[in-house]
């Protein structure tokens, strides 16, 4: 049994867990006092956080399916009623990407393995890509396109994502394949 | 092959969703003027967030396994050595336990659908079982015990969970069987 669910999960190319926040905070160059260097952050306002994981087998057709899918998911609560749920680009809000690898990690025994991941180097292509999308298909739609005031964000691949949110609910989703 | 997804997922019955934090704060009484009733909150210092969503089929017994699998999963840093983890309960680490049925939640098309999501009551009788289990392992711990400042709180079944942390990193993980 767990074999075999260890062989489902194989076949999963693609993850992204999206948090709805009111703002968030993320550091993007993590300090260095011997090399001079500051630390410095990116930082939205009401949107989603999109936390991203490649796996295995990941293409740069599925990274676009992905964005298509994070784009359309009717997960964001617009002002005038709040009990219903709207795309981020249609409330339109801020978006923040967060690469985070540990996503792809399966438990054994009490130690995660990570062993489905993507390698680093396809992973950084990926990241980018995925990043590059999410900024081309918020250009390209009629309601984010123009707010001006609108921003996306993202951390930096393969170092600490420390970060900070506000939520009025982080109505966490799973989107993977 | 989407199909055969989507029985794979159909058998998983309890996820996790494990998130370091410096800080984290949870609303569990929502406000409401017109009944004269004021927003409560629940607070933890460094510690973990369990985001936690059970599915149908999921048992008590699957209830304990997952508790042991979270507390004893190697996740947390120590403050003598970032460059390792260990339990939470041998940081020795707080913990807020929120419920996050949305974490079951599955794609198709633009909309999330809940079909594999176990009812309300069952969900609030295991979410229940899984904050007992946490409080009792956690005192039955030689390190956690000992430290009588620490602490393990949980957030309010079925109400919006309006939550705020901040992080050196969330280090995400998602445990599920």
């Amino acid at each position: 049994m767990s074999e075999a669910k260890s062989n489902e999960n194989s076949s999963v190319k693609v993850k992204c867990l999206v948090q709805q926040c009111l703002s968030a905070k993320l550091q993007v160059v993590l300090p260095d006092m011997e090399k001079n260097i500051e630390p410095e952050f990116v930082q939205i306002g009401r949107g989603v956080v999109f936390f991203v994981c490649f796996m295995k087998d990941a293409t740069e057709a599925d990274v676009d399916k992905l964005v298509r899918s994070v784009l359309g998911a009717k997960l964001s609560e617009p002002d005038n009623d709040p009990s219903k749920h709207i795309p981020i680009l249609d409330i339109p809000g801020d978006i923040l990407i967060i690469p985070q690898a540990t996503l792809g990690g399966k438990i054994k025994g009490k130690v995660f393995q990570y062993h489905y991941n993507v390698n680093k180097d396809l992973g950084f292509e990926l990241y980018s890509k995925f990043i590059e999308l999410c900024k081309k298909y918020a250009r390209e739609h009629p309601v984010w396109s123009k707010n001006s005031n609108l921003k996306i964000v993202n951390g930096t691949y393969g170092i600490r994502q420390v970060y900070s949110t506000e939520t009025n609910g982080p109505y966490l989703h799973l989107i993977e394949f």
